[in-house]
């Protein structure tokens, strides 16, 4: 099949919910493996999922370093959005779907980007946030505004807002 | 107009609030009145919505135990994603509803599979959460995974994520 | 090119936080600004945003007047979703968001307007709620129901619910 004859699935992941996070894996990763060309959009607190987990994030002005303190993202540092109990209610969702051969949003991430799933910070978002390009993870795509999404959206079989 | 040619709704009920357990299944049974075929895909917390009310869930293993019974679910318990003010305001919206002759949403379950509307319980999220296919009421299609909502929303004419 | 030819876009507003306000007109205004032809349905929360930030709002009955008390509304009282901490992240948001030359939510409900983008009330919800035509600021068109959003769905290339 041609390129630009593959049904397509962009996603808009707004959220940093470690729930959230794995529902988007799921559906894209399975789209992709179904033949799907999958982009997903990440924005506002979503940007989290796709941060590099080590190192502190550079950003200027006083703001914005608070900011990328109280919200340092990275896959391993997501929460659930319901009982996350302290950290015990998100422990125990990640030996669960340990015990059911689930991949982590660590390791899903990076069979997104095996499978060419594309990858796109908000430049929007990264603005007013101050968030840097070298604050994501190797892989990720340069950065695209609401344009580029709904670019894509528009050429898209499903569009979901996660 | 034949089955095949219907256009179709199809809907990830990913949350288990009743504001959007609400906004689902109104969307839902209007759009079955309207001719449209309606799918309706419950994953994590929105497996709750669509659990029984009575007795309690059987599962294995002591933190699916635990989950089970913190997050029992049946349409029932829901609670508003917001001003549930330790039940209170939850009980506000409920009788606002009456007032208005809206069903409940035990109520509009109901409507939907007597509209043929298929409600169908996430594969994944019930093998790691450990909730039993003996869980949800009856009438309640089998249980599917992320490439059979993928199938139904590939064919759809509108794909929500609530 | 004809009016029934543009491509539609259209977006339910569920949610009343800043976050996921700022995320629907960005994206209102971009598909408009790129010749889409836009509806926004504001339902449950989110009817907040198109409230009048200016006087109260009147209603019958004990509980909704208690209801449009604790949930005022208007564009100027939205909070974040997440570090609202007290107001304290919502103004340090706010201030982010002007230091980048990001128009506030007040002024994108007003080029919104100016843009030809719908504003839509949802009926069903303001009738729950207690909430009268006139508490919403002038512009936005007159209320409809679940059938009318999805007939606008179903001419829509994109439709999200965020």
């Amino acid at each position: 099949m041609a390129e630009e004859k593959k049904e397509k699935l962009t996603i808009v992941m707004f959220s940093g919910d470690l729930d959230k996070a794995l529902a988007g894996f799921i559906l894209a990763t399975t789209a992709a493996s179904m033949g799907m060309e999958v982009s997903m959009f990440f924005t506002f607190w979503g940007l989290n999922i796709i941060k590099k987990n080590e190192g502190s994030i550079p950003s200027k002005g006083l703001m914005r370093k608070m900011l990328n303190f109280i919200n340092r993202g990275g896959s391993k540092r997501l929460k659930l959005s319901k009982f996350n109990m302290l950290g015990l209610g998100t422990g125990m969702m990640k030996r669960l779907m340990k015990e059911q051969n689930m991949p982590s949003v660590d390791e899903f991430i990076k069979t997104a980007l095996e499978m060419g799933i594309k990858l796109v910070p908000c430049s929007n978002t990264c603005g007013i946030m101050g968030v840097p390009p070298e604050a994501f993870r190797p892989g990720v795509v340069s950065m695209a505004g609401a344009a580029f999404f709904l670019g894509e959206a528009r050429k898209s079989k499903v569009t979901l807002f996660i």
